[in-house]
């Protein structure tokens, strides 16, 4: 157990939830150039960008109401008794600088950020921004070997491009991805799939390279345990990514984001999932979408982080069961 | 399959969904003097009338909120394949026009309408407006024979009267429906019934002329399978009309109606019954009760036309079936 | 049966059920001091004060909100047909007067408001206010002999203290009534159990006075009929206070609350344990924590008055079993 | 001066603002069958009724909303230093009850009403409700000689009729009262006038039957001092009516009203010429048009029942000079 | 006066304002193909990008709900006695199709559209869209001489570029007209501008090529006719564009907007300025950074419509007075 | 000027303003136990409590929100060219941690928080909270002699107690600092007095002590330069707090907050009266009530920090005028 006060998260009891600067759970702020940089395990980045966005913008806004609301957060996983914050030195990192009016400048950025934070040896928990953002995140972790990933989604973010030839949208992040060799496809597996289609090319795709899709029919029909177990057997011993698109939520549970689509899983099957994440070999996660502007009651960034606390308390388990949490 | 380019909606790759001038899922608008109605298979039509409400009205804003999410559906269902633009030829009726301040010269406007709207031969699939809608539409289909009904809501809406004597409000529509001889009413069924309720009457009414009331518990005690299995038995191979009344659903998914009902079917199950038609000889159909100054965010309309799209494939399959797409 | 046209609440039929000033469940307003007190068989009252919030304050607001929806309750159960005014005279007390600036005081005043209630023979149905309302009610019915509790929330509000030794906050409440010997802890059960935890001294306490506890997922694991059987054979024969705090229900479906925990119960399962205290020796119930500044649309208070109104409906049926309708 | 304490609103000093059932100003609830309503002087009525609303509906939920924010008004004006409460015996006397399905009903049911307070000799102030609710009050106020007017609005509501001779709409009351002889055309004044227009009807009525007209370019070139001097003069001395549309207001400050028309007065304007109607010898006043669907907040509410403190300050001065107060 | 029934706004009394699909104004679409286009003399554009916005997105939304609320809007300027739509022949044309994940593609795209609008003869009134989108009009309407321009805006937009070099962007879009020819300097006068700054370099750059500023101290000290009278001398008798900034307005009348800077003009102000455009040979105009997620009410986009209509009103007189309007 | 790169503000140019940790206006976030607390010369803090709140509850979230709207403020001021961050050094000090569920408590560690402030030679710039802060704020600055006070509010806050003898509420700050000797009554000006009244109570103790009240209506017809000329006169040479209370703004521009009163000043007097505080010897200053569960959107804390900074340039320029800033 690491005993360093400094990672500590500001308690309740001692100062209001709803008073201090927000920072990710209450935790210290460690920027990328601050010498206690080296200590941190985890790292909670925000990034605020939503330039991939084809529809209806906002998730740009999302890791200031994620870090707003995280401060809701305590000490203890409830129902498994993980403290996260006890088991592994976590900091915020701050945010990424994106460049809002150059998207190609800004996947060089972000990749760049998640670089530095990879060569020192900190395991990055992401919130979104829109899921682009996700792509210069892999080419920063995956660039010498390809990873698995568990995806939570309600679209497949697979198409080949849009608007007669765009390739960089929160559409395409892993079609490009497994062109670029960053996923292997036979170790992905992408849950909650539905709304209407366009067509059935990235499906089409995901079934060429070997990705498997369960659509959300197979997930209410099985339930979330038995499905969470056939990812964790796609995902194997091997490094895994996990990233956890909010629109994979129900939009009554979940209203704000851009492109909704509604018949999806509740909050509680929403965080059991997450749950169930445990025993992956996880290497990095985020959360994306969170589009303020539909919810200015901060109800979905209040859901999200509760997703990003379980995701976390499964990565504390998993880095103390590596032995490497001091 | 229908081949007629006009009849495509507007596809998200080639102008954003957020973009253009809203119509019912992006199709073209056909008013009833445009020549190009004789081509015309189902006809999308706007409702825009609530002078039939007894508590909080809005329901007349109904149809614009609608069009506005309508765009952000696609070309293809996602769990049942079907395409329904491609099978039939849709197009955006526009609204009929109500006169606010006259509820029976309303009725007659609407009566009116749908009676052009049937002899053209188009089938129409209505966006209310309140319940009170659905008389005279029933009126227009239903001259000649009566029709099954099978009927989605929290409320019977089968009252003699309200206020000491007044006949239509949108708590009558299928009391009169019944007298008028508009329905059969051993070929209707309601389903999903619930909530507080002043006496029994309307429940009276129904046993004594063979309605089948399917209560909420019943819902939840069985499952959507099993109910929508009876239902279908009831409504039988004769022609029948849906309406789906938005309070159906539980107003965490849908709180955009003005009497709504806890304790309802969230929007898995809201999209379910509406896929589990498939087979009934539907003739018409509607999505009444969305009232946008109850969800300002869109939410409830975004599920309305989901529903309503779901409908859709299955009267485009049906109509396919028949053999009449051409 | 009561037959006393007083105390009938006023119809839709007659006055829209928008319209007229709202009283809870638009019953006739009876103060304590107005000569009808003394017929009155169940007082519906406001405590509008939140001067124990830690945390987002507004419950203060929570009676005039529920007031206002309640407007939308009718005169029947839907499922188990009880029609509760006519079984029992049913009133408005009104609201207890609090000193918002003055949290000592507001107990004394709060305390001698039920202890009146409680001498003229009155079962109070209770609408908070914050959970440290229920603490000066059980003060006023727990006086002479400890009560049974079965206790709706996602927090135990068991804790000793806050804020370095602040004894009276709304996460106290019930560690005072153990104390105070208001409460017999081997009757009280605690149900809905949920979200992060500063640490477990609550639930030891819990365990070492014998209070059992049903987590979250243990609900969902056996379903509320089981639990609720648990829940009533804990409760015992002997006279039973029930509290139930909105934030045992998920926030989507009830956002407005100053402490949300979410993967909660849905509205079914909400109205469902109400429904299922059907047999349990009731003295006194409340529904506490509706917060609107958190849910502006109201319906968060319109699910709280159903939940009241399930309460009110198996209040009315012990009373009349009890034959002291009359 | 009054001192009947019966009729002393409840303080905030006794009772917090926020609490306790909403009445109006938090004066007593006196029914129109209550023994107590032949001391009233001043009786503060709802009409909560927008069937003549031709565009968005709402207002009939006004009365509700300005009970609701009327708990913040206090005791004394601040500016002219009147106790209105003390000067005359105010009251609430609940809502009419509209017919909501039914116009004429409703017209007739408001006119047997206002007939009843006429004969009890209690002077109306109204909270709407659309504007044709004024017409049934003037047809109760009226009967027996025409009165004067003074009218803030950015409408004339002077129109012949709607959607092809719909003679009552919110659009018509004064082009009937003026017809049916309520109204002395010569002693009527109207306000603040603006907005894009159908066409010149409603003009070149108003000037052919001698009704002055100010619209908003001339309010803003002399100011409100000035044009309430020539309204007062217009009115002269003897019986006026005041009707006051809340969308006077730029909807900056009353944003919550069906028929918003932008660059109107400010708040300080609204209020100051409602207290320089002093001196005018008023037998009746409404504020109506507030629509709480596009007002959540209740801003609109708060400022219309300003308004109608000022205007009551008026009225009590004006009973007070007549000597009429015991 | 162009008499082509075609050409006219449905009106209000034949279908309600909240009813039907709504175009700007209610009048025709005409798209670019279709062979109406030819006779159009006013084109009404929708510019659904924010491609260019540093900072909180949204006017991507704004040409959809301006045309929602443009519903409003009647036939005749109440004050001028103005009918556009009888002066002169104009249509909705839709909406320009951004590509919102490449921002030089976009700007691709816009002038093309506007190329062909030109080329049809029609004057261009633009909905945006954020500030960017002024850029590539105005390289289609002043590709051969440059323009003067009215700009209405609390900022100069004036910068030479942002984040290390990013040339486009809603805060440079006038720097690169300068510098790419299209305005003449000297012939351009900024009004309204305020709030904080980063450095002076954009007041620099306008003082040294002959750009005037009017700040908002100097036009509230001078107030909007002598402001006004000093623009149109600026831009004199020559062509002249007019770019129209919702942030101009003061936040309380306009708050839907993604820079709002407080202490603004009021809504009488932002009408009359446009009002007082006449004489100026306008042959270009926009309303830009309207941004909905800011104000789901549309209490914005009305006033923004309303700024329309004025702008149009003054267009429509000018080109009659041009005797072009047949 | 100090030309400490620490204390410079984010740069919007290098990361969005949206983007980031909110600490108030980019600044460093320096706590009472950082060493470089000693450079530190005008520090804002937070003041996150309510308890003093007798009506609606809500300031106690004012610094959070205020903080997030913050990072909107630029470097420089538009008008006066003032540049405050480069003039003096400064930091965001955090929140004061109050004790919500106890208020005698929350007095004492603000006052000793502020004590230590005051200690460090720190003049404080103080985002509450609710107007029961300034007391402890006082008690810690004027502990050793009276100081002067500008107040601008629509409230006195001089009531001697409330609910029958509470004496600490957010009505009665200024009664005890003046029972307390730590405000000369003779050097206390407050501006913009209005709203109903309970009584005259406060008014004549004001009167009785020497304070200057100047009421709403004195304000709009002298106007603010005048008004502020006396306000400085008033507050002489001497050592002055300035207390800006929210509610002293028209509620159209700031409608966050708690006990609102119409007719008051628009957003550019609101500016312009803390612009004009130039000269003034100020040692101390607030904007409170701001309180955020009423503006949702933010437009009210946006408009409080633009208040702020006016008041943080005419600081910097005094404390640069003193030759202090090094």
């Amino acid at each position: 157990m690491q005993n360093d006060d400094f990672f500590r998260p500001v308690s309740g009891f001692d100062l209001p939830r709803y008073a201090g600067v927000p920072t990710f759970m209450r935790l210290p702020h460690v920027g990328l150039d601050d010498p206690r940089l080296a200590r941190v395990q985890v790292g909670l980045i925000g990034a605020p960008w939503d330039g991939g966005t084809t529809n209806r913008p906002g998730p740009r806004h999302g890791p200031r109401q994620l870090r707003d609301l995280s401060t809701m957060i305590r000490a203890e996983n409830g129902i498994t008794g993980v403290r996260p914050f006890e088991a592994v030195r976590c900091a915020d990192l701050g945010d990424v600088a994106p460049n809002p009016a150059d998207l190609m400048d800004t996947l060089k950025r972000m990749e760049a950020f998640y670089t530095r934070v990879r060569a020192a040896g900190i395991l990055p928990l992401t919130a979104g921004g829109d899921h682009l953002c996700t792509l210069p995140i892999l080419r920063a972790l995956a660039k010498d070997r390809p990873l698995g990933m568990i995806h939570f989604d309600s679209h497949t973010d697979l198409f080949h491009s849009y608007f007669g030839g765009t390739m960089y949208t929160h559409g395409t992040p892993f079609r490009r991805a497994v062109e670029e060799g960053l996923l292997d496809p036979h170790r992905v597996c992408m849950i909650g799939i539905r709304g209407t289609a366009y067509d059935r090319e990235d499906r089409d795709f995901a079934r060429s390279v070997g990705i498997r899709i369960i659509p959300i029919e197979e997930f209410h029909a099985r339930g979330p345990e038995d499905v969470m177990a056939e990812a964790r057997g796609i995902a194997g011993t091997g490094e895994t990514y996990v990233s956890y698109d909010i629109d994979f939520i129900d939009p009554a549970f979940a209203p704000g984001t851009g492109t909704p689509e509604v018949g999806g899983p509740n909050s509680w099957q929403a965080l059991l999932v997450a749950r169930l994440l445990k025993g992956v070999n996880i290497v990095g996660a985020d959360l994306v979408e969170v589009s303020p502007p539909f919810d200015a009651s901060g109800g979905t960034a209040f859901l999200g982080v509760s997703v990003m606390f379980e995701m976390l308390c499964v990565i504390a388990e998993t880095l103390a069961a590596k032995g490497i949490t001091e």
